[in-house]
């Protein structure tokens, strides 16, 4: 059953490039002849085409997305915000044209993999819990670092984390206007340091967050031409 | 520099199919046309030529591998044995007939995409720790679960622990003579378990264990072909 609730996506391209050794920001890099950012936010278009979509991306690449846009006969409808100084300063960026009430998702605009039913489930907790976010379990085996060495622990014990993260609008926006804290490592503990749990719900392996030139063959393997 | 103590891997190879939706088990399933298996130990082989290579396969497939060698005209030498009742005891079976002095590495037969500067790494370190593993860094936030729901942890003090997993043959024979224990979740942890510490070195992020149909698609973009 899907809420009725009204839903935002907030798309995060931050990225200026460096872990790739390429001069090209992440999001731009190329799939399917197509910058990432692109297949993005047609990803949340093709789950909803009633999603508002708002990008932020830093000021000094926005005329050269507007390009990138008319280049590709890029149409979905999506506002531009300009970036902050880090992740935490651009999602406040972001939450300012967003609706105060409803769903709002904060996404990785190096996350073009994220399945449908990985949308559905995060917006469909968040619609009764108002706050959800999509993890899978460790398939490899995890090890944790200690002043004498390393020692292995519990992976059950483990999930890793990816986005959407889907929160209810007020509750997000209340979360934000927090002291910053570089205990902040994602959407979901500001929101926690905020004092509301937040829901696990299964992501989907595939969901990487395209990072390196493997990242790029495997998201050339695996994305969904439309 | 490379070390000159002879060097020997065991493949372990226990997949019986379950978790890939298929009846083949997932060692067997094409990549390139060819065996997941056959790519593993194709990379040990071009990594070291004079490499001991033995393959570690549940007694009921062993025909069929022999099948499956002779219609792709499979030629690189390597011992067969027989897998056991579970990881641990498919290794002890390994390493009965692998030598007693020089490197031994335990490798997962469905990670064909280990980098030969990863196993250079693994076995240099090995060298002269006598014990060493590769690892990589968690790209996404990690969550522990607790009683009461789950939170946030310090991702810079965790690792995604691969294989191969190299040793020195003494030192890992003996550690494999203790009783076996739960808390055995790979080879790292038997020899810590027998007092040896382990040193960890880089992996490579594209040296993924291929578990999912999304993985064999990864595999397919990744893998060199000879």
């Amino acid at each position: 059953m899907m809420s009725s609730k009204s839903r935002t996506v907030i798309i995060v391209a931050g990225g200026k490039g460096e872990r790739m050794n390429s001069d090209v920001p992440k999001q731009f890099l190329l799939v399917h002849n197509q910058p990432i950012l692109m297949h993005t936010i047609r990803l949340f278009h093709r789950f909803d085409s009633g999603c508002g979509i708002i990008v932020v991306l830093p000021e000094s690449q926005q005329l050269y997305w507007q390009q990138l846009c008319a280049d590709h006969h890029f149409d979905i409808p999506h506002a531009v915000v300009a970036g902050g100084a880090s992740r935490f300063f651009s999602v406040k960026n972001g939450l300012k044209p967003a609706p105060d009430e409803g769903l709002i998702a904060i996404h990785d605009g190096v996350r073009p993999l994220a399945s449908i039913t990985t949308l559905e489930r995060c917006f469909q907790s968040a619609a009764i819990s108002n706050a959800a976010i999509p993890v899978t379990d460790a398939v490899e085996s995890i090890r944790t670092l200690t002043p004498s060495g390393s020692m292995a622990v519990d992976r059950s014990l483990f999930k890793l984390v990816q986005t959407p993260q889907v929160f209810e609008a007020s509750l997000l926006k209340k979360a934000y206007e927090q002291e910053y804290s570089i205990l902040f490592t994602d959407d979901a503990s500001v929101v926690e340091a905020y004092g509301h749990p937040v829901e696990l719900v299964e992501g989907n392996p595939e969901n990487i967050k395209v990072t390196t030139p493997g990242d790029l063959k495997i998201a050339e393997a695996l994305i969904q031409q439309i």
